[in-house]
């Protein structure tokens, strides 16, 4: 990298650090667009993060998603804490800096200094979730967010990625949505640390707790062991919403306690290290030396003088040159 | 690996190059299950593949891709060239060894010991078909086949993957499939070296063949480009077959005269080579002192020490041990 590169890179932490909306912004915008500066980045950031506790919002479309972010958004800011918002959109192959949107989205809190909201696009080249969005919380996290929602927009299979990235898991529910819990997939049972009956006005909403909570119960939990509270809330008017947070927040004590953060965070840790491992030599594989180095190594297969481990083998044995 | 497992593979692909077909369907068995064995089987096979021209077969559910694949047969059969069969299911989550299966499906064949059949599932750990078919073909290949035919079965987002593993492509189409053409995804005109409508005795074969040709035409090609060639069949009673293995053959001698073949086949050499180490890499950092390793490095990530990116370095560094 350049030292003009360097002096940026710097200059832009620094900024981010103060609280400063539009570095943070650039400095994710540098993530989404796999930027080779993000080594730097990371590099300064490191010291810094550690501290936010990320909360992955899930639940299928029409329960209520963005109105429970915001409304989230809305209590935190009432007892005083920064809050960070990542709304991934895992199948847009819109690159973000979405800020017109996020600002119309999230419009009341659009102008709190308190409040970073970004959008992101998380189908890089790089492969999605896994690789993008642990470098934008690094982010968030170093900018001093104490609490970053990270919400999937659009319809997936990502639910679980993004509880993979999370220390609390929340999944949101409503009634009136077909079957219930039953149109929500099994898999929302295992990854929830906190579940949600939002829309608790409407009929049924007794009832999805109740189905819930018998379903939940199926599964023994050892002594110990967290067991996800259930919480109802008009996400729309802010009922029970304070109970929510009231309830991250025990999860969150739990989790120091009993060791499963740092587990949890080191299991992301292993993962993103992985990712970034694989990704380097993909790249290295790619450039002008790789591209002869693995060319050479293609002919001998063809040619039958060699075979594609013995060839793997040469080509990890030449990686860190 | 013991010696008892080196005596083993050596026989069964001495056994497999003398065209037995037990031996050639365990080789196969080794490439589906991900066994340790293939490094040793692949580095045996490495001097006798490269001589059978592999056809992929590709199209939409109810254009009579099985029944075309089985005249194929007959029809090399009929020239007296020795066939493997390899009908990839990238849906299933069963592996294969699916004999009954195969007998069922090529019932005039399975007795024919010129002709090798295999169902495979082509959705192992290691990441699907761009991992286990083309070991499985390079089995095939050794055991003297002259011609391969890949077939994918079930419906998926995978006729272009097979593509990418074929000397040359082979696009079925038939009249009546709702739009025709129009339903055919676009992305076909790009991957297809021979297209065949099939039930050319049904109403509408001939638009369909005139409305394939005028999308082909559509895109130029330069001078000395092969210009895919459309044939029509009704392949239950092996009409026009015969000017579909000419096609075939005439491809395979542009494709070796315009030096294609070699590119195609170099390419096809690295993605393997890559898939492989990726593969390898993974299986490292995933054994005992692997995942102590990454452990380690992951919890200075967590506790700010390090970052991600110098913790992948190290990953690497640590990768020729």
């Amino acid at each position: 990298m350049s030292p003009r590169a360097d002096a940026d890179v710097t200059d832009l932490v620094a900024r981010a650090r103060a609280g400063e909306a539009r570095a943070v912004a650039r400095l994710i915008s540098l993530v989404e667009d796999e930027s080779p500066l993000l080594r730097e980045v990371m590099t300064e950031l490191a010291p810094y993060a550690g501290r936010a506790h990320v909360v992955g919002i899930t639940g299928a479309p029409g329960v209520g998603k963005s109105t429970s972010t915001s409304a989230l958004v809305a209590e935190l800011r009432r007892a005083g804490r920064r809050v960070g918002v990542l709304a991934v959109d895992p199948s847009s192959p819109f690159s973000g800096g979405a800020l017109l949107g996020d600002r119309v989205r999230m419009g009341e809190h659009a102008l709190d200094p308190g409040v970073f909201i970004r959008s992101m696009a998380a189908r890089g080249h790089l492969g999605g979730l896994a690789w993008t969005t642990p470098q934008a919380l690094r982010v968030l996290d170093a900018a001093g967010c104490d609490v970053i929602l990270v919400e999937t927009v659009g319809v997936g299979q990502s639910e679980v990625e993004v509880a993979a990235l999370a220390d609390t898991t929340l999944v949101l529910l409503a009634p009136g949505m077909g079957d219930g819990i039953q149109a929500a997939k099994a898999g929302i049972l295992e990854i929830g640390d906190l579940y949600v009956v939002n829309k608790a006005d409407r009929d049924g909403a007794d009832q999805v707790r109740r189905d819930l909570r018998s379903m939940l119960a199926l599964g023994d939990r050892p002594e110990g062991a967290w067991r996800p509270p259930i919480v109802k809330t008009v996400a729309s008017s802010g009922t029970g919403v304070d109970e929510v947070v009231a309830e991250i927040d025990r999860h969150r004590a739990w989790l120091s306690d009993s060791g499963e953060l740092e587990r949890r965070r080191t299991r992301r840790a292993r993962e993103e290290i992985e990712a970034i491992a694989l990704t380097t030599l993909r790249r290295r594989w790619d450039d002008d030396r790789g591209r002869a180095d693995v060319g050479r190594l293609a002919a001998e297969v063809v040619a039958g003088t060699s075979d594609p481990y013995a060839a793997a083998d040469e080509l990890l044995g030449t990686v860190p040159d």
